[in-house]
């Protein structure tokens, strides 16, 4: 899977960061000719369609600072220095949500930003959920507002622009697939 | 829209690069304390689900050096300085595919990684196409290879991670949905 594969020639670390991290790359193009490239190191996170057993989706409100506004999203969260991305699933479903799940398979993965960022995101599908008394905590740096909405309202924030969010928008396309069979 | 607002309270540019740049950012969370957030601002782009007349969707191969493989994706590129996003629409389809369509409509936006990067997919729908002799030229730096695959194709190289690319895996489900109505 390495059509017109390009090689670095040359390579500057510009940021370490706490959770991202930046580099220029020099690449050799398939023609031989040169480019440059401003690549994204990110660990990659996890997300999870939580369906009720009312057929409601999980989402989770929180503002991003990237862009300056709140968004609603199915729950998510980075995957943690050496951890599977099965326990961040299940964890963040639990930290986010406050429920736990007696279905909980893995569906996808996918790239988020390919043009510039490594991200990747690892989808799992959550059903027959139950609440936690006590739920782990999140980070201490999240504020979480939770909603169970119908497809219909879901639908609703997808045309009104609450939704603006590309796995949660996947999500949502898919948890209907799903409703109806 | 702007629940759990986090106000900036300082902030440090570290790079400001030909296409994205990064900055991190302290802020003020609702409960008083302070954060620090990793900012990547990116200016954007479109992305085209192309419907061919015999139900085919367009693809395109590309090598993406952040994730050192290439991907099978929708087309879509970047927003130049100033440019419409419809305009960006109409021209990469072009450059991309060879392609201009008869019908051509807005269908949605959102963001692709918000936890990180303020980058926004505008998503388009393109039917009726029609193949140009002499189409424009995409990046010099871009080197394309062009897929017309039924829905069955593009579901075998979901499952085999051929396709690995968040709007592509919305693009493939909306098309899906379209090509039943």
């Amino acid at each position: 899977m390495n059509r017109f594969e390009e090689k670095t020639i040359g390579r500057k670390s510009i940021y370490e960061g706490k959770i991202i991290s930046l580099r220029v790359e020099d690449v050799e193009l398939p023609d031989g000719k040169t480019a440059q490239r401003e690549l994204v190191d990110h660990p990659g996170a996890v997300a999870i369609i939580a369906i009720t057993d009312d057929e409601k989706i999980l989402l989770v409100e929180q503002y991003r600072k990237a862009l300056k506004r709140s968004l609603i999203e199915i729950p998510a969260g980075k995957i943690e220095k050496g951890e599977n991305p099965d326990v961040t699933a299940l964890r963040e479903l639990e930290e986010e949500t406050g429920y736990r799940a007696k279905q909980f398979s893995y569906l996808q993965s996918f790239a988020t930003s390919p043009g510039f960022a490594n991200e990747i995101i690892h989808l799992y599908i959550a059903k027959d959920l139950f609440k936690i008394e006590h739920p782990a905590k999140g980070d201490e740096d999240e504020f979480i507002h939770l909603m169970e909405c119908t497809m219909a309202e879901a639908d609703e924030m997808m045309a009104d622009g609450r939704i603006f969010d590309a796995k949660t928008a996947f999500a949502i396309l898919y948890a209907k697939k799903l409703l109806k069979n």
